[in-house]
């Protein structure tokens, strides 16, 4: 491997303005030339290999996510890449040459580009069993899979109810319940679903858009003192959901799919069944956990991965020039995986 | 004072039938004549004095309470009265000839009636000073203000958000507040209260018909790094005011005084600025609660009640005759004050 020379030219994705429209967000991506004078001390240049699109990036582009970078900005928040140099302060010995995954949300330059500048504490090494796939999007959907799943074993809750059950984080949060033997209730919108949830070892998968979704859930949780109720749709269906809910339950709002406000909770429920509601996000469990732990979990999820017991599933692989063909084939479905970008 | 003698007829205001409508369920009550033909072990008769109609007493006439009593029912949560003969397990000197205040939220009757048949641990004397009217609503508001209370103090909340803030709940917890000096803000829906509250020492006063609400709440909390908002409400008003906290913020619903599911939570709000959301119930808290600090609570609450700075007003009393008549006027207007039935 031959060290970079500076100034290093690349080509970055650029996002010119925030639109609440994915689609008009998307058409004002811009492919555009950068280039890198030096690496400040205590940071690392990483030639990035894939980086992918997940539902935090379209909200981001959106605006509608809690981090606001000056514009124009370059969007992306995880991938996989190989560090080809080091700043002042960094061992080149322990870095130079290292694939790594990494995740970016602070308010500089983001993933979707041929070089990203990060800190250590952005970077997990990753041994060479790990797929570029899988280690492109080995941050965000593991990482928030496990945190969510962490408060069901720490509460003890009896079972865990996933609305969105079709998505990778409920895959991962599956496969963590099944080690734990905790039982399973996924929600999902479409019938043709089902059948794959059950396949994948969901103890129960209910439709909700059925009529009678209210009293099936409910049966379904009659005999649990206590639930978790993960929901990344918001709208009425977290209302429909809280309403079912066994007393001292807790729903976790970690996403908001539908676009629309939280609604339909008894208030009863929450006085007299003790139920409780809260948000999730990743960033701050990121911020807030301590590195031993976060190697130990980093070790078990990889395990997951490797095993092939949960994947990430890509439905698009794109060069840098062809984003917008990509993202356009990844709003169109979401729910079939996500868009790779391959520098 | 003379023992009663056995079987002892007495009356007693029943239901008949729970009625989600509050005028036909009031309609529904009848005076009608019991007898008690003994005492069962460690239970305490009392000759009730009085006893208040609040809020949760009307939502369980309509069946919408977490207590549903065996159908005919005596009615009445609370009261005060003197405790005059006890049953086998009881020391008739400790208690007979006390005056009490009582609660009783089990499935047994209720304070409704001439007499009263008790546990111990639902009563607490109280001495010569508290006036028979404060006597009678000791329990529910007091100690449910004081429960609400503190979780702001135990979380170190720098502001209290009370909505439906011309309470009496909201009346002690202004009351507390002061004595921790810690910042408070009523929300009303009237504009003759506002001043009201700003007399009795709110910091702020803000009216939730202004279409200026969500804008002044937000900047009158901006000094603030974390609130708890108390919410009697639900509805649409829960999501106002929850999208207007800063981070890390907690709104507990303790009623549901408009009728309707909490609504209009911005799923953001949830994840991003880390709020939560969950239900109050007295009951719940009582069974919780130890001893010990019952009786220090019990004897802060009688400090305040007894010094004038917190008074439960009592807009209208009634005989047990007359309890249609006063439910009426109750029911007519609920802010002005409780009706008091005196036996």
């Amino acid at each position: 491997m031959t060290a970079p020379t500076f100034p290093l030219s690349y080509r970055a994705v650029e996002l010119q303005t925030y639109n609440t429209n994915p689609v008009r967000a998307m058409l004002g991506l811009r492919v555009v030339n950068k280039s890198i004078t030096h690496i400040a001390s205590n940071h690392l240049l990483i030639k990035m290999q894939a980086s992918p699109c997940n539902p935090s990036d379209i909200a981001f582009m959106q605006g509608g996510y809690n981090i606001h970078k000056t514009l124009p900005c370059v969007p992306g928040f995880e991938g996989t890449g190989i560090v080809v140099a080091v700043g002042a302060g960094i061992n080149a010995n322990d870095w130079v040459g290292k694939r790594i995954s990494c995740f970016a949300q602070d308010d500089s330059d983001g993933t979707w580009a041929e070089y990203l500048i990060a800190k250590p504490e952005q970077l997990i090494p990753v041994d060479d069993n790990l797929t570029i796939d899988q280690a492109a999007c080995f941050f965000i959907n593991p990482f928030t899979a496990y945190a969510l799943f962490e408060i069901a074993l720490r509460n003890n809750y009896q079972a865990l109810v996933i609305n969105a059950a079709g998505s990778r984080v409920a895959d991962f949060m599956l496969a963590l319940a099944k080690h734990h033997k905790m039982k399973t209730l996924g929600i999902v919108r479409r019938q043709q679903t089902m059948e794959t949830l059950r396949q994948k070892g969901f103890d129960h998968v209910l439709l909700s858009a059925e009529a009678l979704f209210p009293e099936n859930l409910k049966a379904a949780l009659k005999q649990f003192d206590s639930c978790v109720a993960y929901d990344a749709v918001g709208g009425e269906q977290t209302g429909l959901i809280a309403n079912c809910l066994p007393k001292n339950s807790k729903i976790i709002v970690y996403g908001g799919l539908s676009g629309n406000a939280v609604s339909g909770i008894n208030p009863m429920q929450l006085i007299f069944r003790k139920l409780s509601i809260s948000g999730f996000n990743l960033n701050d469990w990121m911020n807030g956990v301590e590195d031993e732990k976060f190697n130990t979990v980093k070790n078990q999820l990889a395990v997951l991965i490797k095993s092939g017991e949960v994947q990430v599933p890509i439905s698009i692989q794109v060069s840098i020039d062809e984003i917008v063909k990509g993202m356009r084939t990844y709003l169109g479905a979401m729910s079939e995986g996500k868009m790779l970008i391959r520098f």
